[in-house]
């Protein structure tokens, strides 16, 4: 990695410590808690089933039931919802609907990396005061954002739980998730990485800007910037609303890719840690990018303000890749149309090389290694 | 109903309502979220599947898989992680093993009523800051009591997501919720009532205390308490450790059950409304209750301490029963067996009779209609 985290290559640089967000804290007690949750696995052959071990560490579970695999997840959006608050108290402009998108691809997106088809979501909106749903335009455009995307990503909103919790979540505000169970069908769509080898294609897809992740750092800018979430991004948008556009959902493309009989050898949901998820995978390889999609005005604008240096600013925000498909070279054209298919922007945007696990991007001059993600 | 929730029979009685809960906010916006929800499945026939409409409205949403059917949910602990936190302050003492069986609980007993084997359990665990994980001694009960409720229930802990979320949890505390997914299989497991009938026996399962409803109304009556949590509860217990009895599991008698042949025409699990719950199913049946369980000294305690009458206790806590299964009379006394077996008293405690909507519950002279609980 040419510059960490740690330190940072700026001195006003704003760092993702500095923005409350402590990974070092987190991490020991995330790994007992990954030791445990291996352990319960045994349970599963009391009922004649099994995990599929490879799954652990990857973004969504999977079980073989048999007849198909299971896939499930649960995933939060996190503090984007204060942006959307600030925005709503300072404009009166309602981005829930927007924000109900973000929640539903933060648990579709990953979900479909593992080549499962999403079939059910389950909401899960825990509010800092019963009042929160007395805002029925807040209430109901939450609503009819979750059902569009239920209905873009094809799965049937399941239920969920509306708690006020008082005193647990903080007054006016939302706390939102979502959890979602799919099925891997047939079998052969299963897409842990078991085939990424060198020689494969890496495409990326665009992201709409900085979907869900990142957000934290965007918040603490905005309290040094002068007019705040009001800023001018550059194309005249101001920076809460450019935030506050909705992460993407790419299942309709790997459904796409699936009934078109392109073999997805991995994925990677581009989400924390930016570009460094691209060495999310276990193996041993290289990731060299020859080719890096325009970036959003909002990231450009953030990485600018923030004054993150290109490998700052790749391995935390998405810079323009919002999801990478790891494919065959033979199908990374047909790949790419068939996103385009699906109306999101993609790039045949570099290849698998044997050598030792790292992610170049060329155009940038950026390299990251294995002490860069420590995901496991 | 002899006493409705809005006027209470002493007027120093404690409200639900004075608690903070107001289920008439919350209600109409969960009606649109409903259909909502139930406009989507239309999506599951692109991928040849469909769901159980009976299940909607249930406490567990299922869909038909083709070999077998396929049950998810998402629940939350609520505020009795305020609880723990407050004696954890108070007394130095870790209550967050059981609250992370707590959390379990409210989602794979909720599971089970379908007729599931409770499969996967994913973690949600929304700190307020990184800091919450920083306690080593709070974070490791919390990891131990979580895998040894998923054990217990012989559910793989999948994954889960621990995000820090300043701003949206309150600071020093966290949100915790579950999903669980499970399989009805063989298909004849599904409990959804289409059996349910007059003649059937209704066999109620112990509660150990409060469980994990009721939780605002004590927090409520603590502040009112001169010596808060620190009280008596009558058996040398104090108020607050006595909250904190986790909640039952009650996944190894669904399964016991299935085992022994049993066939379960309907479940309830006992949470909020407490035993107006009985009604849940739509059918018009009169449930006629001839016993009740010991009333646990916490819940006697609450029931004294708030001034509750008999109507608004059993109405709104659990008072006892935490879980009731409906089945053919010829097989009550053996459900009661099983339960045994597995470590949970249970009794023979009333029957299903054709007639208006009701829960009569004979030794204490209270009945509920249909105008006391409107959960759809």
């Amino acid at each position: 990695m040419t510059a960490s985290h740690a330190t940072p290559a700026h001195p006003d640089a704003l760092t993702y410590e500095q923005a409350g967000v402590n990974y070092d804290q987190v991490d020991p007690i995330k790994l007992l808690a990954q030791q445990s949750a291996k352990a319960t696995a045994a349970s599963l052959v009391r009922h004649g089933l099994s995990e599929i071990v490879a799954s652990r560490g990857e973004s969504a579970y999977v079980l073989d039931a048999g007849p198909f695999y299971l896939a499930s997840i649960v995933e939060c959006l996190g503090t984007k919802i204060l942006v959307a608050d600030a925005v709503y108290r300072e404009t009166g402009k309602s981005y829930y609907a927007a924000i109900a998108q973000d929640t539903i691809a933060m648990a579709v997106n990953d979900l479909i990396t593992v080549g499962a088809t999403p079939l059910i979501v389950q909401a899960y909106w825990a509010a800092g005061g019963s009042d929160w749903f007395a805002d029925k335009k807040r209430a109901s455009d939450l609503i009819a954002g979750w059902k569009a995307a239920c209905d873009t990503c094809g799965v049937s909103w399941g239920g969920g739980e509306t708690p006020a919790l008082a005193g647990v979540v903080e007054g006016g505000t939302i706390d939102l998730g979502a959890s979602c169970v799919g099925l891997v069908q047939p079998k052969s769509r299963l897409s842990l990485g078991d085939n990424l080898a060198a020689g494969d294609a890496i495409v990326l897809l665009a992201s709409s800007g900085i979907h869900a992740n990142g957000v934290s750092l965007a918040r603490k800018l905005a309290e040094r910037l002068p007019n705040g979430y009001q800023s001018d991004v550059g194309d005249g948008q101001p920076f809460g609303e450019a935030l506050l556009a909705p992460t993407i959902l790419y299942a309709p493309v790997t459904e796409a890719l699936a009934k078109a009989g392109v073999t997805i050898n991995y994925c990677v949901n581009v989400t924390g840690h930016g570009w460094r998820k691209l060495l999310r995978h276990t193996r041993d390889l290289t990731y060299r990018i020859h080719t890096v999609p325009p970036v959003p005005a909002v990231l450009s604008y953030m990485q600018r303000e923030a004054k993150l240096d290109n490998a700052e600013a790749y391995g935390t925000l998405n810079m323009g890749a919002g999801f990478a498909f790891f494919v065959k070279s033979e199908q990374a054209e047909q790949t790419v149309a068939i996103a385009k298919a699906c109306g999101i922007e993609a790039w045949v945007a570099g290849r698998v090389e044997a050598g030792s696990k790292q992610v170049i991007i060329e155009p940038i001059g950026v390299t990251y290694g294995t002490d860069d993600l420590k995901l496991r």
